[in-house]
């Protein structure tokens, strides 16, 4: 499996507008068996992502599918950057493919 | 929701060993949505723990549970110690409540 953990700022006071944009993009990609999206509670304008695939390709492959291009293309003004990121290999767990 | 993204060190060669028992102990916590424990593959030591839980109080009930009993009591000796320890609130995504 092929992991990410990720914090994303969003522009000053729009993080529940990109966090929405977000949600949005998420359905229906293959090979994703896990990405959750998350204010942090210490950091106004932070979410962090994580995310677990069943390899890096899908992980590639959806970035090029037309929900998530429109979720980028839509999210990008909103973004001030990305701070951690962390590349994983997670090992199993619950919530991860049903398991 | 609430959620929890750990970075925890196992003593020096212990990682898979210190793996293999935390995923002993994740199954059946009520409460508990998401729960990814992941390889570090850029330092050799060390596990990222990834949780998503209907509320605070079902993580900390967890900590109660025999089975997470067991495995803290068998996994402490080889822990070296917890780096980042990061409190989330998830918004929601893919592979929590079956979502």
């Amino acid at each position: 499996m092929h992991g990410l953990i990720g914090k994303m700022r969003a522009q000053p006071g729009k993080r529940d507008e990109l966090a929405a944009i977000l949600l949005k993009g998420t359905g229906g990609m293959p090979g994703c068996l896990s990405y959750v999206i998350a204010n942090d509670p210490a950091d106004t304008d932070a979410l962090w992502i994580t995310e677990v695939w069943v390899d890096e390709a899908s992980h590639r492959a959806s970035l090029q599918l037309p929900a998530v291009q429109a979720a980028i293309a839509e999210g990008r003004p909103l973004i001030a950057g990305f701070e951690t990121q962390i590349v994983t290999v997670p090992l199993g767990g619950v919530g991860i493919g049903g398991t």
